[in-house]
């Protein structure tokens, strides 16, 4: 017997699940232990229907969603749309017309997940999303599965593939922002409007869903602090290589003494830290717990075949506990209450790039200004000037989100003093 | 209502397991739907029973293990002894009495594993081995979970953190190998008899295991060809970077048109390589697939909570399917029939460092001796002559097993030409 499926939207992704399915068969069947058959295709309208079937797509295609949720053979409906809406209503209601849901969709369920979860959960059904965070990495089941006994204390991700592909032209070409960002949108790499990928918003998505896994709690967008890479400046870059490390867009989702600390910022990371050598497009997710130690999951982090491999995963997973009789089963299992951290337990060292006055006098002066608020220098460089300014480069010890704070106010304050940028470094 | 396990094994690894499951308590419950409880240990005899009880160990110590087998309280029995016997004896009883068995033992799996599988699986119990391979990082549940959906082509692994250890010496500080297996003996990752180790047969179990869970194939441990790092000489490491490759003892498993090809040795890796910075004890995995493409799981292979981490993830999987009553799957339900590759269809890039008298004419006599064998050369490099010998360092194009063999055996009877190593180079 086999088990049918629709998939909602037939783009990039989507027909890599039929690619799968035909190069794997066997091992699938043997897996799911049932035969997993496309049985319709919801597709926009008639014109991409023509196309499609012009392009040698034999599916049944429809254009009316009601065609796949009345139809009582189909047991799991994959969406693979994007964006919020109709995936959200497609979603919701073939849920409650009874049907199992694998989605790549992290938008979504990073702001409507808690929703979803809970229609699936009241009628005992499989709602899946490996895809939505880090594409072809198998990172949702393994926390799932495997990190059961183990404790995660911090997660460090490196989950979008566009800002990573063009910070790494940024450090290993000496390329400039906009240089990078010109190159991503002609390979395709980014869009036109790139907001979601440079400033962060697509990796703090995926870190509400990360959050869930790793440590059980279900925390908003708005919770997850996120700074992009615009403002990062070749300075920045090649003043992070003289002091040991490589930049990076990190998402960092720990466990402090008060609750969860989750942000997306430019990361200085030792040049030797696992997640640095994470280059072009490529997505790593670095675990540390209390058990296993330190590791690391590493691979696509979008296309065609890594995302649909993860889809397939959870169509595969779905057959086979229809055959077990345990669909019910969540995701994730792990749930406790979320509770955030407070601003004096979340810690970092960080990089301060600062213009002075070129006149002598300066270190000292900013020595006292971070004295005052107990920040302690671990590194201190002084670049020849430019024009009327000279650069000053400080990495601090440990300093909390309040030290921070007071700090760059007080320099702020300072109307000859200008703070080029302010960047997270990851201690060894 | 607790899921009652017993201990075969005080050691290292075993006393982390009580650790992970006080630590870790609530979320094992809730991912177990059970609690956990370790009825009885297995000691030697009464002087380790004494000498863990002035620990401060607490637990219902036994010294024969018909306490436990014949105890039908315990549903799971977790073997840490190590070695074949009695451990083999040991896993095959607990069986035929009906019980779960967990292990981290990769030597016994990888020799006697099918006779102990067939025994599991007659009587529909689960035995589980994440441990056996690459310690804490939880790779066979990936391959078994994960890539479901994805077919590998090829898997490397860095899988022996002493070997690993000693390489990375020798590559960053320049020592030779007797300082570095001297230094691993020290710190206690070499034993005094490094064999298993250094030789790459610790690998080749783990080769034999990760063969079943990506290929489906059940291998004999004597179809794994396997060569260490004895042979290494620092001329081979300086070499190695001078082309721009690390030298990593990799366990490589392929598909080839014919059947499968696994085999460890040591490996010229590129240094972009994502294995190339597995640095120290780490172990990494690294997978290619049809649709995932490359990715990669690292972290620790050894040490106490690491492989207690896996060893208790293992022990939660099984209480939880005794709760869904589906505790006869497999650990991994992918099989074919095992096929081994031709030698002709076995191919590689190799590095050749050969002595030659320090006379006009070598390198056109190299040539003329690869050329006959269709080898072509992908970089030549003539070190200074050291004495009577210059140092010629080929690299080839992709050769077959059936060429190298033949080419070795041309060179070897020449009188004036000795050839130091030959090492397999991994293409970029």
């Amino acid at each position: 017997m086999s088990v049918k499926i629709a998939l909602l939207g037939f783009g990039t992704v989507a027909s890599g699940v039929p690619f799968l399915l035909e190069e794997n068969t066997k091992k699938i069947e043997q897996t799911a232990q049932s035969a997993i058959e496309i049985a319709k295709v919801l597709v926009k309208d008639e014109a991409e229907k023509d196309s499609l079937i012009a392009k040698g797509y034999d599916y049944p295609f429809v254009t009316d969603v009601e065609e796949i949720l009345s139809d009582s053979d189909i047991a799991i409906v994959v969406e693979l749309m994007g964006r919020i809406e109709p995936a959200r209503t497609f979603i919701k209601r073939a849920l409650e017309a009874g049907k199992h849901v694998v989605t790549a969709n992290k938008d979504l369920l990073a702001v409507h997940g808690p929703e979803l979860l809970e229609i699936a959960q009241k009628n005992g059904l499989a709602l899946y999303y490996e895809a939505a965070v880090a594409g072809g990495i198998p990172i949702l089941r393994t926390l799932a599965n495997s990190f059961t006994s183990d404790k995660i204390t911090r997660v460090l991700g490196v989950l979008n593939g566009t800002s990573n592909f063009m910070l790494t032209k940024m450090v290993a070409e000496g390329w400039s922002y906009s240089d990078a960002l010109a190159k991503a949108q002609e390979l395709g790499y980014a869009e036109s409007d790139p907001t979601n990928d440079v400033d962060g918003i697509d990796a703090a998505y995926k870190a509400v869903i990360l959050s869930q896994f790793a440590f059980g709690m279900t925390i908003a967008f708005e919770d997850v602090h996120h700074k992009g890479i615009r403002d990062i400046a070749p300075e920045d870059v090649a003043l992070a290589q003289e002091l040991g490390y490589v930049i990076k867009l990190v998402a960092s989702i720990e466990e402090t003494p008060s609750g969860l600390a989750a942000e997306v910022t430019p990361t200085f990371l030792p040049k030797h830290h696992p997640l640095a050598s994470v280059n072009g497009v490529m997505n790593a997710v670095f675990v540390e717990s209390i058990g296993i130690g330190e590791s690391m999951f590493y691979g696509p982090g979008a296309g065609q075949k890594p995302t649909a491999a993860s889809v397939v995963a959870d169509i595969v997973r779905i057959a086979r506990r229809l055959k077990d009789q345990t669909v019910g089963k969540g995701f994730n299992e792990f749930h406790q209450a979320a509770v955030l951290a407070q601003p004096e337990d979340i810690k970092s060292s960080y990089y301060f790039a600062i213009g002075t006055p070129d006149q002598p006098g300066q270190i000292l002066r900013l020595a006292e200004i971070f004295n005052a608020e107990k920040i302690s220098f671990k590194q201190i460089l002084q670049s020849d000037a430019d024009g009327q300014m000279a650069r000053v480069v400080i990495v601090t010890h440990s300093v909390d989100k309040t030290q921070l704070e007071k700090v760059t106010k007080r320099l702020a304050e300072l109307s000859d003093i200008e703070v080029y940028n302010v960047l997270k470094v990851l201690g060894e």
